[in-house]
């Protein structure tokens, strides 16, 4: 097996004109981002493409070798622009048609009077993936090998997302723990990154907000490791007390 | 020259983990996108990566021989995990240290008793980058070629944007003009592909929306020639018509 696989790391695609034009705020990013935290898969990396064909199938074939997971999202409506099913096809080199199990969730789901050619197209995918049910709007999402085909409308990507749970095996949950001061960065900076390098395997992030008209500092901690959070923060905690910075609060 | 740096396009590099764990959405992508719309550069490919050095070098020798400009948010704050400004110069191979202009834009901002070793390290980048001024926090940006830093806070990023205006030459405006309907995408998907088959060089995207309770979908069409975007839109209002889908708006 290749050995960056075994990595528990996952990679989106979202295919969207309407994200690169600054029309459409994704959303999806982040909430597939918590999601997979929570199966304690980490993602590495996010891309943004356009409606193209040969786009999405240099990228998707690009990073479902670099990562375990690789999630797509948008393209699977039954309009000309939703060109993600053909295209995921294309790239596995698979034969692409009626899919026979969505054809008919979907024929039951708008009854056979009301099943458009625009609906039917829906049904059209990779012939032989795995479906990702749909339990708001019927259409389903599909899988072949590691890539996960999702809608990019962030309600319904939501909506589907608790039915892969079982599909993603994931590694060591990814803890985290922040902890918000009243300061500025270029003051913590120096002690931060002595932390930092005495915990070397351990994510510390440094954000500077401004939040009912006062600024601050969130310091996260990230690790798979609940042990190493607890003595890095308080490592933290203790260099702040030292320099008289008030702790706002941390979670 | 190379023919591909022709094209007037564009794409950003997102640094920051804190998106990729979930824990900040972003919101500069829309911000830079609208921004470059009006100037007529094209976005097309947006990537987010991890703070790390390799990533940010790999990714930003890739984009930027194959794009007109890239822009890289984050990253160019004063604590450890602010990487941005050592791998640009990483990545084209310039030395790397105290930008005479940046220091002493930093050192009269924070006045010299307050301009400690944090904030120093805000002027250390590639030493012969030209800056971008930062009106509203003293920290400059920096330019490398077609290579542009931007800080990842929002309201310090957008703050930045007009100072660069006359340093992109832009192409023609993209144009759009979006029609909201009373229906579902698959009623008009047929339509609309007849449509998006005649006008090949015009953009045709559908957006199906929930809004006040009510669905509908927006049609948007994009284009640098207005012509082609008002006869597009002509042949789209009278299929319309013809159908007796309710036109909600268009702007």
């Amino acid at each position: 097996m290749n050995k960056i696989k075994e990595k528990v790391n996952a990679a989106i695609v979202i295919i969207g004109n309407e994200i690169l034009s600054g029309r459409t705020q994704d959303v999806n990013v982040a909430t597939i981002s918590k999601w997979l935290n929570e199966l304690g898969v980490k993602l590495e990396e996010v891309r943004v493409i356009p409606d193209i064909e040969n786009s999405i199938i240099k990228t998707v074939n690009e990073l479902r070798k670099k990562f375990k997971y690789t999630f797509t999202t948008g393209g699977i409506g039954p309009t000309h622009d939703d060109i993600t099913s053909k295209s995921i096809a294309k790239a596995f080199n698979l034969s692409y048609g009626y899919h026979k199990k969505a054809y008919a969730i979907l024929e039951k789901y708008y009854g056979k009077d009301k099943f458009n050619i625009g609906r039917k197209k829906m049904a059209m995918m990779p012939v032989k993936a795995s479906l990702i049910l749909n339990p708001s709007s019927g259409a389903p999402g599909f899988i072949v090998d590691n890539v996960y085909c999702l809608p990019g409308v962030p309600s319904i990507l939501k909506s589907m997302l608790d039915g892969l749970n079982n599909k993603i095996i994931g590694g060591k949950k990814i803890l985290s723990k922040t902890i918000s001061v009243q300061t500025v960065e270029s003051e913590i900076a120096k002690s931060l990154e002595v932390v930092q390098h005495k915990f070397k395997k351990t994510e510390i992030g440094s954000y500077p907000f401004f939040r009912l008209g006062k600024i601050g500092v969130s310091i996260v901690i990230r690790s798979t490791d609940k042990k190493k959070i607890d003595d890095c923060y308080k490592e933290i905690v203790s260099f702040l007390k030292k320099k008289k910075i008030n702790l706002i609060g941390s979670k």
